[in-house]
């Protein structure tokens, strides 16, 4: 996931000098990575093991560059109180051939300096103990030093780099929409409400900060959409909040959402073929960007997810109509809590279902009932059952991943809705629409993460704001 | 600054097919940068001026894919009421080379479709007027269909990337830090506090949502030490928040900070170095990738703005201790309101001073007073003028640009303080330090803005929360 830093570069450099006087500082991932051996070299990072041999002194090293630790191998003589599981060092030595066929290189120590020692009693990670997520999470100040949660902060910084990287390429415009807003999107949730907390606070209660009361963003849609009418393809990628007293293993109080509009659409395909190639883009990239910590995921959570992301990776996504949806539940032989009949929302169990009968793959659920939808979608102007140019996209063991529609364009649809929601249709108005996808989300799907609190690195959830 | 999406390429394929049936959709970039013609094109934006003549009617059209226009010349019948400045259409027709020196290409239309009409009476943009920012500032809906936000808005996502690409390239982990904090990192001014907005506001009166009063985050850099304790290098870019009662051009309640924290330091230079590269690297990064954007800013707002920053980017940031600089303020011959003295906060006219003493470059002034810094700065345990080990970057025009210090890792310094604080030394503690970069002071900076609330796309201040 890193990538060099002129590590080796510089090596080069100060080996082809008459004496190279001060040793070059490698990244563990870099030394790991070493085309050849090379003296007077320098690496700092986290103690994982200590092994006191008659002989020899082994270490394991780690600095948050890879999974992989280097192994350090030193005299006995090198040993010293503080060298223990957790603290912080710094060696220096020749990086030499490792004998052993698991690893490339290690590192010959000739000097060690601990620069701070860990308490290891008080410690609440443990030696070469696999600790569990639930465990790791009491101590969100301490969890990164983990290795599951090691490699998932890894993927995240990677999956959101191919992320914005995905639709720069692809010509959008970038936009910071507000956390702060005086609207309240379509009303989705209980919304969190922002006050200042100065010592005038009963003068404030009549006189709000910004003049009117100010709310949490819960999507950046509306202001993507002005967006979209100057730029023709825009997104954001931010922070949104529910305040949902809920304690699900699918909700956080604070959450990120990846949102794209594009204008000038033909129809919903325009904006699924968005989704689908956002997905396909940036979970290539993480599979072929971070091997070793995705392996790590797949390996001891989801078993079979790397081959099935890879068939879902080559093949289109499904699409069928809400209406043959609701045809496929009434079919199924599965008797379900809520009964499915056109006009109703789909619920988890039955959207569990549609996954599953399509063959645990993303599937996209379009066209949606009118009177289930916002305002703002498109109405598809047909009948007698009346339906909205809707799409939600669902993948196994989540639910909805994505959720998107064409927008109404026309005016005469809109009338007597908001004044700027209007403005934005008279001044040069076009088809457009767009989507959001639940970053975290994606992250738990793409490894198999049941809990939503381990794909975030400090999660918000009713009753918990830790840190 | 948008990227070929595949529009010329895609161009390519259809002409050697034996019939392209459907004319090959161009952003208005790809057409202006096409180099060759070519039949059958499409291209869709808003009308930016219509000048019909007895023979020929001429559009100009934007999607604000770039600040030029794309100049179409068509027959004067197809000229209908409905194309005025401002709505949106569709344009096809032939790429053909341009007879005028200005631009390379432009389009002979065979079709154009109005897609939305703009009612122009009711339009606050009016053709070919440059309204002054004050003006567009009123109208946070439509002002990215005026120029000067268009291209600042282009400038401000490419600057995103940029730094996104920085520190990716230098091996940092990208980390979203929390929004939403039970923390108030250095009781850096007035906090915007949570509340629910639910019916059961009086029960929650009691019981918080979170169980303890939440907050809006002012800063990143406790989260940030807490990654840079797994993984070494660590960044953040993200809205943080201030509850200040200001009107100031250089104050908003919500802006965006780049923060970056760096484990195994050796000294504040290690810090430095990485700020004067982040700047150096992501300006340069603008300059050459919207030079039409940029140049709109340098013309208009900045004349000399660009030679400047070129020649800052060829030198080295000039370094000054604070004693320095009091000594330089102390000798000046100008009258300060605030007198300088060792011991005090630079006042914003002494910042402004040291910056023209010093040739109106970037200034790092290090080391300040204990006594004016932080409990968590590293102590520099000189004397009898005692200092930590913290650094300002200062910048003409703007003022404080970045802040940033060591940490003080050693556990005794920091005893008595905040229990995780401590823990974070407790566990293989290592010398560290990080620092904070204004995001819309940058761009401000850079481009010669003004006012801060036009660096942003949806700018929020006290009693100003619009959309």
């Amino acid at each position: 996931m890193l990538r060099a830093r002129g590590g080796w570069r510089a090596l080069r450099r100060c080996a082809s000098l008459p004496r190279a006087r001060r040793a070059v500082r490698l990244r563990v991932r870099e030394a790991l990575g070493a085309p050849e051996p090379a003296d007077e070299v320098q690496v700092q990072g986290w103690v994982r093991s200590v092994r006191s041999q008659k002989e020899v002194l082994f270490l394991h090293i780690n600095d948050g560059s890879s999974l992989e630790n280097l192994q350090v191998v030193a005299d006995p003589s090198l040993e010293n109180r503080d060298l223990t599981f957790g603290s912080a060092v710094e060696v220096q030595g020749k990086l030499v051939k490792s004998p052993h066929k698991m690893q490339n290189m290690e590192l010959k120590a000739e000097t060690i300096r601990v620069v701070g020692p860990c308490d290891i009693w008080s410690f609440p990670l443990k030696m070469k103990k696999r600790h569990p997520l639930e465990y790791v999470r009491q101590f969100p100040h301490l969890r990164c030093r983990n290795n599951t949660l090691g490699s998932l902060l890894r993927i995240r910084s990677e999956a959101t780099a191919a992320i914005h990287s995905f639709f720069q390429d692809n010509g959008y415009v970038h936009i910071h929409t507000p956390i702060i807003t005086s609207n309240d999107c379509e009303g989705a949730g209980d919304l969190f409400q922002i006050e200042t907390s100065n010592k005038a606070r009963e003068s404030a209660e009549k006189t709000h900060f910004f003049n009117v009361p100010a709310f949490l963003t819960v999507s950046g849609q509306l202001h993507l959409e002005v967006m979209s009418g100057a730029f023709t393809h825009v997104f954001t990628f931010g922070p949104t909040f529910r305040a949902e007293n809920s304690q699900s293993r699918r909700h956080l109080a604070e959450f990120y959402m990846v949102e794209a509009e594009l204008s000038f659409t033909e129809s919903l395909q325009d904006i699924m073929q968005v989704m689908e190639d956002l997905f396909k883009t940036a979970t290539s990239t993480v599979l072929s960007k971070c091997p070793r910590d995705v392996e790590l995921f797949h390996k001891y959570m989801a078993p079979a997810q790397k081959d099935r992301l890879e068939q879902i990776l080559k093949n289109k996504f499904v699409t069928i109509s809400y209406s043959e949806a609701v045809e496929i539940l009434k079919r199924a032989s599965q008797t379900f809590t809520f009964k499915p009949e056109w006009g109703c929302d789909l619920q988890t169990e039955h959207e569990k279902y549609l996954v599953k009968h399509c063959g645990e793959v993303p599937v996209f659920v379009i066209n949606y009932p009118y009177d289930l939808k916002p305002f703002y979608m498109r109405d598809n102007e047909d009948g007698p059952q009346h339906t909205v140019a809707a799409v939600d996209l669902l993948v196994p063991g989540i639910g909805e991943l994505c959720g998107g529609s064409l927008r109404e364009e026309r005016l005469p649809f809109l009338k007597s809705r908001l004044q700027r929601y209007l403005d934005l249709r008279k001044f040069g108005s076009v088809p457009h629409g767009g989507f959001g996808m639940g970053f975290e989300r994606y992250l738990q799907y793409i490894l198999g993460v049941d809990n939503i609190k381990d794909v975030i690195p400090f999660p918000r959830f009713s009753h918990s704001c830790l840190l």
